[in-house]
């Protein structure tokens, strides 16, 4: 106990900040005198040597529109490139988390366990309603909080850490999605023959507010979160998505829900070599535009993104700020003609 | 006279860049070799012991379609931190400056009141058709301009001083919203319990034109801007709107008119624990989106959005852009049962 | 030849990261290491004393639905300001590169001339619908390469050199709009008097990926693209726009269809004085907006902006991200009685 009383006093010493007010206590520290000073933290003492094992996401529908969701904030280790291993606070030891998905409509009945053994972490869905100061607060270390929300709009939706200084907790990992399904779905439902989801995050120098707040991001990364058990899951790995392509067959209609959660920069999501026919902002089926060659996303933004590759050959997926593309903003979507990946290791590339 | 003179030799050798044409003088510097040299400016000798007493914006309505505005340029001090008095080049001694509110088909008879000793002013109005090089001219200082425009459009526009170096004048604090009622007002209008006018803007160093074009902003922050006496009005001040929060009552669908006046940055609007069932995107009626969890700013844009709080608790205001957060970009909806402040002296926070 | 492969060895030390895979070789580089690291690169030695006279674009219609489009990768001078000439990477000698406006529905037979003597080049076109790696493949030095491609999709579209590193590449200046008319025209055709085509880029030190990666950009540039024989014909310099503005007669309804092309930076378009009555995002007839004082532009993407000048005077254009206008981007739309220049060099400015 008086050792987690001596990181909280370590957290504060560090915030120079205002972050978010999600917590109990709603409060918030006004010295915010000069942004541009330094406040780098290394690793902090409880976290050394820590590498939690990913526990699984827990989703289990209990009623027609009742769903039990879990999740868990742990410290766990993300590669962001071959060299560097980032100690990363995650929901269940992902970055970013597990996508969740849920229907318009749906009650969610959530279980956050912090099993990191040194700070608190909560959850904030942009997808519900909710009393911030009430319903997004402080889980403390080891321990469990349990919260109910209704989910009645439909779309594409950041969630995140809320504890204060919010920017260290998104920055550091604490980041992902929640899809709300629409209750008619999406009038173009029927035409889609592939759904992906990709997630845009940035990188900073490790746990260090002062880079996060005033440096440009070290990577920007997409990664692949899996909408059903098999499908293609990864962190925000600079390389996964070209070593590992998103695959499909000529002639497919793909559908993308894609999120960009920051945390500072916003997002020129475009695929190479075809256009959106369809894009649906946030993610909800009101907000229609079509034939866009790239969608902007703000910080939090979603969309769901429509179109057709009519050939063989493998599609880039960037966002159009090129500067983020050379530090890690890019996929691929490997077409070929059965939608299996063709390549084997006699072949040269 | 001399002194003006001086001064405005002053202002051209600090001036290396192409600003916007907005004075009667259209012709501009074309020397823009090396926006990144160095144009550090201090305060001016002539605003030096400067801080003018606010004088309040004038608005008369003299007919049904035709409405008389008085402005003032001045120079006043404002409060960013409590730390940090700017003194701030300003539209009546506050910035952003007060927010000024007519209806679809107005004319609009303006007067500008230049009571700056030392510099030339003027008005650049979004939500009007106007000749720049005509109507939008430079005041001299301790003379008066009186233009006269049609305001045909509706929406949440931006206004700012429009004197070379617009950058200059916009960053030192001369900017604020026009608000322009639609004439069949918007289709939610019978729905809305409580309206916010919010204002977001970047501070820099002081007068630091280098500060300004290349640099990262030192704070970013949100104003209340007053619809009718008696609501909460503030500067651009860091926690000013932690410190004192918006209210509203359990239930409440509240609209807020936004609007993002820079000078550089893009703004990822968002409120915690709640979505924007309608966006106007700059407030026009006609651009609506719904159900977003975030809108998209441009640089001046502006945009009313509307939500409903369903229950009691703190609603933080932020962009998402998180970096800002940390610089100050965050302000409080407070949710009581009643609509009042339940905090006294003697509950602890 | 042993010349060619000594260049590729230099490109490929040069690259620490990732670009987009246009290429036929679609495997990437995968380390991203140190994004922040230093990659400048001066004038590489097959440019030195190479500037190739521009040659113009070829288009000829060959059928209904079918037009011939002949581009030429080269290397040539481009003026960013006055003192500053650029070696840039173009297309035709041109930067950005000459508009190109083809029909909704049509085949292009495109040829790409490669005369640059030492670099690959390449084309990718927003516009259509191809295969990235078979159809946006590199074509060597002093080569052709010829592709086909429907344009099915109305719009303002930016096209680039898709060979990596692409962020140089677009960077160095090749870069430029290809506009899609639609089938049945905007509804707003009749309306319109005088359309220009204006594109927005960056430019940063020469040839440096490290800059071009993480630095801010030395200049933010607006050149305005022919759409017919006689227009006004630019490349990205600084006050181009300013010293030849555009022209219009008092009352015109104008159309604009821009571009902001990047590469790395988002665009808040504004022209001073009136109002965007109809917006069309991306160019896309099904995408209106109405009222705006600004357009979001994000990095690549396109709009068709229209608006009316109601009075004698100049109109500056900006994108309201005042640091760029402090930067170069700033044109002037000049209205008269006549729309002729009443400029004379006895009147004074």
């Amino acid at each position: 106990m008086s050792k987690i009383v001596k990181f909280a006093t370590l957290i504060v010493s560090s915030v120079l900040v205002l972050g978010a007010c999600n917590g109990a206590n709603v409060s918030v520290e006004k010295q915010v005198v000069n942004a541009k000073s330094n406040a780098s933290s290394p690793i902090i003492e409880p976290h050394k040597n820590l590498n939690q094992k990913p526990i699984p996401l827990i989703i289990d529908r209990v009623g027609e529109h009742e769903v039990n969701v879990e999740m868990t904030a742990q410290i766990t280790d993300i590669e962001i490139t071959k060299d560097n291993l980032y100690k990363a606070w995650t929901f269940n030891g992902e970055a970013p988390g597990p996508v969740i998905v849920v229907n318009e409509g749906d009650t969610i009945n959530f279980t956050l366990k912090n099993i990191d053994p040194a700070i608190p972490h909560s959850m904030d869905f942009h997808a519900v309603h909710a009393s911030p100061s009430k319903d997004f607060i402080d889980v403390m270390p080891n321990e469990s909080g349990s919260f109910t929300y209704p989910a009645n709009n439909p779309g594409v939706f950041m969630y995140h850490c809320g504890t204060k200084p919010v920017l260290a907790h998104i920055a550091n990992g604490m980041h992902g999605t929640i899809i709300v399904k629409p209750k008619n779905g999406y009038p173009t439902d029927s035409e889609i023959d592939r759904e992906f989801v990709i997630v845009q995050n940035e990188w900073y120098k490790y746990n260090n507010l002062d880079d996060f707040t005033n440096g440009v991001p070290s990577n920007v990364v997409f990664a692949a979160k899996a909408l059903k058990e098999g499908d293609l899951n990864t962190n925000g790995t600079v390389g996964a998505l070209v070593d590992t392509p998103l695959l499909a067959r000529v002639g497919d209609k793909i559908r993308i829900y894609v999120n960009n959660v920051g945390p500072n920069e916003v997002s020129s999501f475009h695929v190479v070599g075809t256009l959106f026919d369809t894009v649906y902002v946030d993610g909800n089926p009101f907000n229609l535009m079509k034939g866009l060659q790239t969608v902007m996303l703000p910080a939090s933004g979603g969309a769901v993104v429509e179109f057709t590759v009519t050939k063989e050959g493998s599609y880039p997926i960037v966002t159009h700020q090129f500067n983020h593309v050379t530090k890690g903003a890019v996929g691929i979507i490997k077409v070929t003609k059965d939608g299996l990946d063709d390549s084997s290791p006699t072949m040269s590339h």
